[in-house]
């Protein structure tokens, strides 16, 4: 990617209904753009096998996340059965305040949560290529009665009904194209006017 | 470029300062993105040898011009010496509704008049990398003495701040990397939620 003079960072976010794709889609970016920054959540789950500290997670008590709650530290959290998981602010804000684009990927509520907390991020909606395709990626995996099959199915519809929200929408019709759109998208909101007014002071 | 699903076509206008360079990445940027149509511009200018009717210009008689101020078919318009240059709307309208993307490269004047009437457009901003860029850009023609110099200089200067006008200013430090920053800015346009909205009722 080719980068103007003394770019900060910026935050990307990228969430979209169940079935999109988003995992894959963000492994593959990683792959293809080496020079940002993925963030890394806290959680109060134990680390697994191999994980380790400021790489995989944040590890902290219950009691520490709780603070963390209390002195507005997270950009968005949730409660998942027992375990909490957060997007720490300080994280981003010291990635960012390097130079290096953050990203983030994460369901749509805690999209929205980021949002209301950091309305500056940019806000990138991947969606499957059809109601078709999405249908039989979900029966794709085999393990899907006729009634989960349409909850989730009628889930999805509600949820790409939230694309408003967002600033971007990607079609996730093939992984690599869906990359591409994104690489374009982060050098695209580097050149916004708003974000290059600075420039004007350097004449 | 890769392109999402059933895509209608935008206009992009490319301005900026003189000495940013706006010839040469339009011209580079047309061999490396094919698809896309350039305006053809109306004129009432007599036709130079080898220029076609409906490639180089549309060649008018004043007065057929002047009927199309009246009739409002011209996206900008201006009078150079005793000429009259315009952009035709219905040129371009024609190209987007087929689905191709319009480019057209005007200068700073034109692109605010293509603002007010077709604010859908997307407006690019080129600007040389630094003020001692565009000094050397300038003496380097060779043919300035101190005061045109002067005049001139000023005048970018001033220009440069209409940037504020525009949705991306896009730095020209080197000439492919503008063009794959204005490939960049195409695509991401084609993502923006809002051109996307029709894709809700596809579900």
């Amino acid at each position: 990617m080719s980068s103007q003079v003394q770019r900060p960072g910026l935050l990307f976010v990228l969430s979209g209904p169940s079935g999109a794709g988003k995992g894959t889609v963000c492994k593959a970016l990683l792959q293809r753009e080496r020079e940002m920054k993925l963030s890394v959540s806290v959680t109060t789950r134990a680390p697994r096998e191999g994980e380790r500290e400021g790489v995989n997670y944040f590890f902290r008590s219950v009691e520490q996340f709780k603070a963390m709650i209390e002195a507005d530290e997270l950009l968005e959290w949730a409660k998942v059965y027992e375990n909490y998981y957060g997007t720490p602010k300080t994280f981003v804000a010291e990635q960012l305040a390097a130079g290096y684009d953050v990203f983030l990927e994460i369901d749509i509520q805690g999209a929205l949560q980021v949002k209301r907390r950091f309305p500056d991020g940019v806000f990138l909606f991947l969606i499957p290529p059809s109601a078709a395709e999405l249908q039989s990626r979900i029966l794709g995996r085999g393990t899907e009665t006729d009634d989960s099959f349409r909850l989730r199915f009628g889930a999805a519809r509600e949820e790409l009904q939230m694309m408003r929200e967002y600033n971007y929408v990607i079609v996730n019709d093939q992984v690599d194209r869906a990359v591409s759109r994104i690489l374009s998208i982060m050098e695209a909101e580097h050149c916004r006017v708003k974000r290059n007014l600075y420039l004007l002071n350097e004449w």
